[in-house]
C-alpha cells in the first residue's frame, strides 16, 4: 500500500537560533520495503539541542545533516510491514528515524520496546538515550559519594531531571539551576531536589554559594555560559565537571567570550571532561537495566512535555532553546 | 657560632607582574637549634610559577606566604649543626627552605640527597618536584600510547623539557611550545622534541596544524591563553589535556578572557584535568626511581639556569615570568 509520507527537511543552515523557515515539510510517496527491511509507522520523534551542531554543517560535526534531506534522530515506530525475519510486525522499536510518517530500515540500531513495561514514549527519555547520558555521565565522569554536592545544570531538561534524582539515589546534596520558579518547584516538589536555583531571577553566584554550604563536588554542565562560572568558583578539590552540553553556545553566531577557568582546574585539582553517550555503547544494557530497575521501584519519575504533530517538530526543536519543556520533549506523530 | 642570615621577605603583594622592589632582603643573626633540629645552609633555591599564587594572598592560595616574612619554596642544603640523631651533619637534604642563608629544621619533609647520583642541583630539577611533576602530570594523566602526539607549553622550562623527554620515551611524537629559536634548537637537538614552535614568531594554530598532522591527543599546559586555545581547536576524540601551569594568567590584574573551550571537550569526549603534585605525594618514591633510572641510562637529561647570590632570587623569580630561563631556574647561594 503506497501512502504518503510527511518528511521534513533540512531547507537552510541556521545562522544563530534555528526558524522555522530552515525547515520544509514535503510530501512523498512511502517507501516500497525490500528483503531484510521492514517498514515503521513513526510514534514519536526526540528533539534534542545536540541536533542543533548537526545542522550546522561540516564546521560543526562530522555527521551534519545534509540539506534538503530529511532530519533524523531518537525515535519510536511500530512495524507495519516486514521482510525481515527478526523483527515482526506490530512490534515497536526505537533507534534514529527520520523526520517523517514512515521509515525503512534493515534494522541495524533498532531495538524492541516492550510497551508493557513502561509508556513506550519512555523509550526516548528516561529509558533512552536521554537516561543513558545522565547515567554514565553523572556515575562514570562524576563518581559521585553519599553526602558530596551535585550541581546540574538545564536541571529541569530531559537530563537534567533524571541526573538529579540518580544524584539523590546516590545519596547526594543536589542543587539544580534552572529558569523558572515553575521548574524550581517541580524539581523540588516531585523530584525532591535539596534546592534549586532560578537563574533567570536570581544571582546564581550567591545563591550557589548558598544552597552549597559544603562547595560544589561533581557539576554536570547542560547549558555552559555565564551560569556555568559561577559554578567554577564554587568547586572543591577533586570536584568533577561533567560536560554534557552547552546549550547556551549552540546557537552563537561568534564564539562566545568568558573568563578563562582553567586556573580553577588546577587549583582544585579537578577534572573536566567531555562525553557523548555513543563511547559507551558497549554497556547501554547496564544502563538500560539499573534505569529500569529504579523506574519499576518508583524511585525514578519522568515527565514529558508533549506537541502533537510531526509538522510541529521544528518548533518543538526551536523551543528547546528557550527552555519550553518541562523534562523531555517529544513531538507525537501517531497513535500506537 | 653566630652568623649573618640573609633573608628575602616578602614586603609588598605583587599587583601584576611582581617588582624587584615587592621583595626586602634583610640580615639577622642565624637561629639557635634545640633538640631535634638541625641547621642547613642553604645551597640552591628553586624558583616556580606557582609561588606568584602565594604572593597574591589567601584569594589566590590557601597557604599563601605572609607580608614581611621570609618566602619558601623547594630548596636544597647541607647540614651544618644538628641536634638530631637521624640526620647527621655535613650531609644535603631538599625540602622546602626560606629564602635566607640558613634555616633551622626539625627534619619533617627533608629527603637526603646523595651527591654521588647526580648534581645535587638535580633534586630541584628533574630528580625532585619537577620533575614528579611531569612525571605524574603525563602519565598519571596523559596516558600517553606510542604513536600518540603529544604537545606540551612551556617546553623549554623546568617541567616541559622533562614532559617531552618522557613522552618520546613513551614513543610518543611529541610538539613542544616555546619562545624563542634558541629554546627550540636545544629542543630538537639535544631532546629530540619532533617539532618546535616559537609562538613569538610563528601562527601557533597554523604552525601546530602543519607539525600534528594527526592531530593532538596529549596537550600538557604549563601556560595557558591564546597559546593553549589554538591547541584545543586540534585536539582528538578522546584527547587528555594535562593542566600543570597557566603562567600567562598568573600575573592578570583583571581576569582574563578567552573563547569557550568547552564545547570542544564534549566534541572530542575530551578530559581536561588540574593537578598539583602534592596529590601524588604517596607514589613519590615510584617516581623519584624511574626518574632516576632514566637519568642513569641518559635516557632523560636536563639542564638548570644558574643565577648567583641569594639577594638574586627575586630577580631570577620574576625572570621565569619572561622566559628568560632553559631548563629549570636555580638560584645558586653558597658552594656545596
Amino acid at each position: 500500500v503506497t501512502k504518503l509520507n510527511r518528511q521534513i527537511l533540512l531547507a537552510k543552515r541556521p545562522l544563530g537560533l534555528p526558524e522555522i523557515s530552515d525547515f520544509q515539510l514535503v510530501e512523498a510517496p512511502s517507501f516500497d520495503i525490500h528483503d531484510g527491511e521492514v517498514l515503521i509507522q513513526t510514534i514519536a520523534l526526540s528533539v534534542d539541542p545536540y541536533m542543533r551542531w548537526r545542522m550546522g554543517g561540516p564546521e560543526m560535526h562530522s555527521e551534519p545533516f545534509e540539506l534538503n534531506n530529511v532530519i533524523s534522530g531518537g525515535g519510536i515506530g511500530k512495524i507495519i510491514e516486514s521482510k525481515n525475519p527478526n523483527i515482526p510486525t506490530d512490534c515497536f522499536v526505537t533507534g534514529q528515524l527520520g523526520w517523517a510518517d514512515y521509515n525503512v530500515s534493515d534494522g541495524t540500531g533498532l531495538r524492541m520496546v516492550d510497551p508493557k513495561n513502561a509508556p513506550i514514549e519512555s523509550a526516548l527519555s528516561v529509558l533512552g538515550m536521554t537516561g543513558l547520558t545522565a547515567y554514565f555521565g553523572l556515575l562514570d565522569i562524576g563518581k559521585p559519594m553519599p553526602g558530596e554536592t551535585v550541581v546540574v545544570s538545564g536541571a529541569a531538561g530531559a537530563v537534567g531531571t533524571v541526573v538529579g534524582q540518580i544524584a539523590k539515589i546516590k545519596g547526594c546534596r543536589v542543587v539544580g539551576i534552572a529558569g523558572s520558579e515553575h521548574k524550581a518547584q517541580y524539581l523540588k516538589e516531585k523530584l525532591g531536589f535539596d534546592a534549586v536555583i532560578n537563574y533567570k531571577s536570581e544571582g546564581v553566584y550567591e545563591s550557589l554559594k548558598k544552597a552549597c554550604p559544603d562547595g560544589i563536588d561533581i557539576y554536570f554542565d547542560n547549558v555552559g555560559g555565564e551560569v556555568s562560572d559561577a559554578v567554577m568558583y564554587l568547586i572543591n578539590t577533586y570536584a568533577r565537571i561533567i560536560m554534557c552540553g552547552q546549550i547556551s553556545e549552540y546557537n552563537q553566531k561568534t564564539p562566545s567570550m568568558g573568563p578563562r577557568l582553567q586556573k580553577y582546574l588546577i587549583y582544585n585539582q579537578a577534572l573536566m571532561q567531555g562525553f557523548r553517550i555513543r563511547q559507551y555503547s558497549d554497556r547501554f544494557n547496564e544502563g538500560f537495566e539499573q534505569l529500569g530497575q529504579w523506574v519499576r521501584d518508583g524511585k525514578l519519575t519522568y515527565r514529558h512535555s508533549i506537541v502533537d504533530g510531526l509538522e510541529n517538530a521544528p518548533k518543538a526543536f526551536i523551543g528547546l532553546f528557550s527552555g519550553q519543556n518541562l523534562g523531555k520533549q517529544i513531538v507525537k506523530v501517531s497513535e500506537e
